[in-house]
């Protein structure tokens, strides 16, 4: 059992960052906020959880792992919107099991991983269970400079557009419950890059989370459109087949579109930062009626419906 | 048990706010991100948690009061630094037991107070326990503009200074788990009208949530000062003794300094936006060695160490 008092002290020596860095202003350990001198532009701001049972299984996965995930779950919001993230918060919830060494380690890997990814540590919370068996909770919140040209939204989508995805997708979690789910990458820098290169000229774009089939209709939904696949055309991890690479959810790949000037200009990239790009289907207008927002269309051309590939939530 | 897919779309549907409230800019429900447009100037940022069976025992509060208090625990460091609350973002772990009625009363009434604290409600995410029983646990962050003038921080006493409180302390938590730690307001106008009328007159501020003697303790320390506070000028609820006055926790109200020409030119307030203020002591120098941080003394004049009044940590 840890000493929480303790706990609390190393937690506050641990941020926020110094003043050197620009952006955190210099306050005492233990102020109650940390102080933000942001660029000047908008702010994108998200929150995301990691809940020990539901995300992560603690028996198969580091406390390192643990905090890679919870922050690069909540930056891999922050590269849909091709943003800059600036600085985090944390609060956990810890198991009563958790020794000083645990609590330490969860809190010095946050730390770690933020700062990798060019985010500060802007302070946090600690709590500890009041039951015996009650589970780690962990929070991530990041503010994010919006990217000036504007931030792409799930409802930028125009029929014609070609449909992308960064990547390889499917086989995110093995049968041990170890995987890519534990050590992915949110593809801030790839996100950030696409508008940059393209401007308007990029459409809709979202991270996949939930698997590619239910992603894209979150995607076709919120613009209006209908997306046509070719299953063929997925880019999967390891030779698998094209349901898994459609179905998998935690893969935190880019799914964006392009506007068709940029097919006829010959810029449809093969990569960004050095992140592989494929086109895998093409934006549609919506009929209306009962047909699939997503359909993808199988080597023998037969449609499946989207929907049914994916997780419904985790 | 709830539908997880219908409750994350009723959260969706309840944030980001809508553009006519300037700070917020317009997005589809459901995008990843809320996108934030501050005015000039520094920012705030504070995380903060309610966990069940540690702050909060549901057997006696309703939802709607877990939601208050885990708004305005946030709202009151905000409060402790002069800011100006701007936008609030939310994560709640679930307990499997909540029925969908139960989520959407704890997400409509965590909007509904921020909102009403001036806050605006910025998005969030929901989670459901994977075990059993698993508590809730709900996380809200607070990014907040800082005040012109400059946030007052718990370094800034000075010998001579006035120690000054806010409003009525002990009696937090009645014997039956309700009480006013279910109902406080954070004092958010009080603190920017304190910066405000006194400027850098105004010395530190912190918000009272470990109980007076520790915080004055923690205030104390920051400023490399020591602290004497007359007990019998402590105000206490409902004529409970001083030693509740200053060792009930969750009071969060402000405790702050002001500088000596402050009662030189008799400026001392009794009140400040229609709360009471109350000089309780004074900051003198720091004479090294054992003595304690915090003297309360009491009407024989035998003095109290500060740090035997608190909690430890909730």
């Amino acid at each position: 059992m840890m000493d929480e008092a303790r706990l609390l002290e190393h937690f506050r020596q641990l941020g926020p960052a110094s003043a050197a860095e620009s952006v955190l202003l210099p306050l005492p350990p233990g102020d109650d906020m940390a102080l933000l001198h942001p660029p000047a532009g908008d702010l994108l701001l998200a929150v995301d959880q990691v809940v020990e049972g539901r995300h992560v299984d603690l028996r198969v996965a580091r406390l390192e792992e643990v905090a890679h995930k919870a922050v690069h779950r909540c930056l891999s919001d922050v590269a849909a919107m091709a943003g800059r993230p600036l600085a985090a918060l944390y609060a956990a919830t810890l198991p009563r099991s958790f020794t000083d060494d645990d609590a330490r380690r969860l809190g010095d890997a946050l730390h770690a991983v933020s700062r990798t990814a060019g985010t500060l540590p802007a302070g946090g919370d600690v709590a500890v269970h009041a039951a015996d068996d009650g589970p780690l909770v962990l929070s991530v919140t990041v503010i994010a400079l919006a990217h000036p040209l504007g931030s792409p939204r799930r409802s930028d989508a125009r029929p014609g557009d070609l449909v992308c995805v960064t990547g390889v997708l499917g086989g995110t979690l093995h049968a041990d419950g170890r995987g890519p789910h534990l050590s992915f990458e949110a593809r801030i820098a790839e996100g950030a890059a696409l508008r940059d290169r393209f401007g308007d000229r990029l459409g809709a774009m979202i991270d996949l989370s939930d698997g590619l089939g239910r992603d894209a209709g979150h995607l076709a939904r919120a613009s209006g459109v209908a997306i046509e696949i070719e299953a063929a055309r997925i880019p999967v991890r390891d030779g698998l087949d094209w349901r898994r690479g459609a179905g998998d959810g935690e893969d935190h790949e880019l799914l964006f579109t392009l506007r068709p000037e940029v097919e006829a200009d010959h810029l449809v990239p093969d990569e960004v930062c050095g992140t592989s790009v494929s086109v895998i289907g093409r934006v549609l207008g919506r009929s209306g009626g009962e047909l699939p927002l997503v359909v993808i269309r199988d080597e023998d051309g037969i449609g499946h419906d989207g929907a049914d590939f994916g997780w419904v939530h985790r």
